[in-house]
């Protein structure tokens, strides 16, 4: 029986020559990954093991993103105990604040993650290497410190659901409105524990960026992992970048999918998705008038380059509305960076919008953009369940950069083409 | 008798010819100042009180600087609040969110205070304003009601100190060495409920970032006040700034001051000042080898302009240590904006250093920085008790900017001169 690209991947990983859904398999871990939220309880664990070394100090991420630059005594504790982890066992790539991203955006932008790759992280989207031709999935504290120490883990082989993709996004549509589309189409249990592999003509026609959040939000259709076949787009973006050599595997052309899904690129209309599940969506032009008062661009899936270039281009020139916070977060340093040295920044600050440093804040009620009673955002993040961005009244409306900046100007949910 | 300058300020506000020391009056205001975290409480007595407007909708700011862009639910309502009540009463100078600053670097910037008012403020470093030549100083949330309601409010005239300036201050070293000079010559209580008048040809030298620097310390030498004479200086910096006409009060030359403090700002080195008080004072020739874990440039002391260039030349082509947490914070979204401009926005990322949307933040544990247990900062911000910025097992050495950077480099406080 023929293999998906996922499973090729999985059996790789486990010395097996097939692997079949179902199948309980050990697979060997490129990469083990963490937070500054998640990494604490992984190194009690790791600890109350009696592990006294790791498998691999290169193989190991941890990131501190989530409430740093610490928020509050409870974050500085947490980031103290992983940076003392850190520090024990050399651990490579600790990211401190400064030096730091969010982890989704930082771990491809530095090349730790690679296409071939078996990953896990201890944050639900690590599914986001996907993009790269990777396995990664998240899981729990303990499998993390269980990976942190044996350099492998188990996984049931998930069966696949193939998304053919067809023909080219039009202006103001992005993979944000692909995934968005899509998790509307088959709902948030739709691909419950099984792989989402992106297939077809129409995934040349998207850039690295888009298929980072693409495959970032698999997650959000429960999806166990979401792929995109390697080709050159992804080498291209790998050039100098990739620290270990990229590996493609391709699906079988007899590879057995569990259901096909197909998506017209060109029939994709700015996607949001109404409170409170991703799977609530609306094309744009059936959106109605919801007024805003706070539009939050950034997170790991859309705080990267691109998605802060389309933000610009709708912000240059314009205001902000006057009731509304437009809070506008880069996924990394280095985007930081880019976004200064392409006068994004600035555009940015003459419209009345917040610039800040790297943190996924706001997207989980963190820091930098909690909402209160009544309040409503529309936002790029991932996430739109109650209370996801802050009091339990209050709520998120997901969409891309574009339509966020759009909305962010009018002070309600509206399509950058009308702006 | 003759009158010092705060008195003289204080006796045109109360519509007295002369005031002396220790009597009571009630003065006119030409600003009240509230912050999210004192304003809710003064709109609470306001309520209570049954007013149903405020004395002038031009003379109130209410700026949303502390716990902004909202760090939590309970900052999200602090501010919905405060919107709730600048939108029903009109408040023309309400500040949110990206278009906002730290109130004391806002305020100043923005023209609404000038030479010759009389200001309160929810806020200890109200203070500030007195670089601009106007009476201002710092007042509980009922008083910044009573305030609002009333557009006065009672004082007792203070008595002064006067502080002479002599000679000019040599290279890396501030306008912050200067107040902390102060400091430790007189103590945390030396002005006790006292106008420190600042006085003499060095005034002359110190540029408005640097008498903004000092005047807001006074507070944390007790003063009532401090205030700077209006020179070219002041009336240069107003330049299509004052929104409404400076008026310029002098001392009289008979003026009575309880003691006189001279300072000769050529013999002054950096300084800093250790735990747990800011007369702590120790130059920095003397500290000896002070690790620390966390460098902060920002806050109404030191969030200007001239700080972060000061910074910036500092940490251009330099890294900032490994194990050290650079955050630099621009007191408001228009020295942000000229920071990006300049070119210090870059530098500063290239170091390796947050350079984060303006907040109060880190300074008062607030978010955005804070210490854990036995970490150790050095701050450009204005108090290190106990606990100031997170743990009570962290410390804080305050220093300026150029040590702060300078700092952050080696890893340990450390003579800018000596990088």
């Amino acid at each position: 029986m023929g293999m998906t690209m996922t499973q090729k991947i999985l059996a790789a990983h486990a010395g097996l020559d097939s692997v079949e859904p179902g199948q309980l398999i050990e697979a060997k871990l490129d990469v083990v990954l963490g937070n500054d939220i998640t990494s604490p309880v992984a190194i009690n664990e790791f600890e109350k093991c009696g592990a006294s070394s790791v498998f691999d100090n290169t193989r190991i991420a941890l990131v501190m993103d989530h409430f740093t630059p610490n928020k509050d005594i409870k974050a500085a504790e947490q980031c103290r105990q992983v940076r003392s982890f850190a520090g024990k066992y050399g651990i490579k790539n600790f990211f401190d604040v400064g030096r730091m991203g969010i982890e989704h955006a930082l771990l491809p932008e530095k090349g730790i993650v690679v296409p071939g790759d078996c990953i896990i992280g201890a944050d639900s989207h690590t599914c986001t290497y996907g993009a790269l031709g990777a396995f990664s999935t998240g899981v729990g504290s303990t499998d993390m410190a269980a990976g942190m120490i044996a350099g492998k883990t188990w996984f049931k082989v998930p069966s696949a659901i193939q998304v053919e993709l067809k023909g080219k996004l039009n202006r103001w549509v992005s993979g944000k409105d692909v995934i968005l589309h899509l998790i509307g189409e088959i709902g948030v249990d739709g691909a419950l524990y099984q792989s989402l592999e992106f297939t077809g003509e129409g995934v040349r026609s998207l850039s690295m960026d888009d298929r980072l959040c693409i495959a970032n939000m698999a997650i959000e259709a429960g999806a166990k992992n979401g792929i995109f076949p390697v080709d050159e787009v992804t080498l291209a973006y790998g050039e100098g970048r990739f620290q270990r050599e990229a590996v493609a595997y391709e699906a079988d052309p007899d590879a057995v999918y569990e259901r096909k899904v197909v998506i017209e690129l060109d029939k994709l209309r700015p996607t949001v998705s109404f409170p409170h599940l991703p799977e609530n969506t609306r094309v744009i032009d059936e959106v109605g008038e919801i007024k805003i008062d706070q539009s939050v661009i950034g997170s790991c899936t859309n705080g990267r380059i691109e998605d802060l270039r389309t933000a610009a281009e709708i912000l240059k020139g314009r205001q902000v509305a006057q009731n509304v916070r437009c809070i506008i977060i880069p996924g990394t340093q280095d985007i930081y960076l880019q976004a200064v040295r392409e006068g994004l920044a600035e555009i940015f600050i003459e419209a009345g919008a917040v610039f800040s440093t790297p943190t996924c804040g706001p997207c989980l009620g963190g820091h930098m953009g909690v909402l209160g009673k009544g309040e409503r955002a529309v936002s790029t993040t991932n996430r739109n369940f109650v209370g996801r961005m802050g009091h339990v009244e209050s709520e998120v409306y997901l969409a891309s950069p574009a339509v966020a900046a759009a909305s962010a100007v009018t002070g309600y949910i509206t399509d950058p083409a009308k702006l």
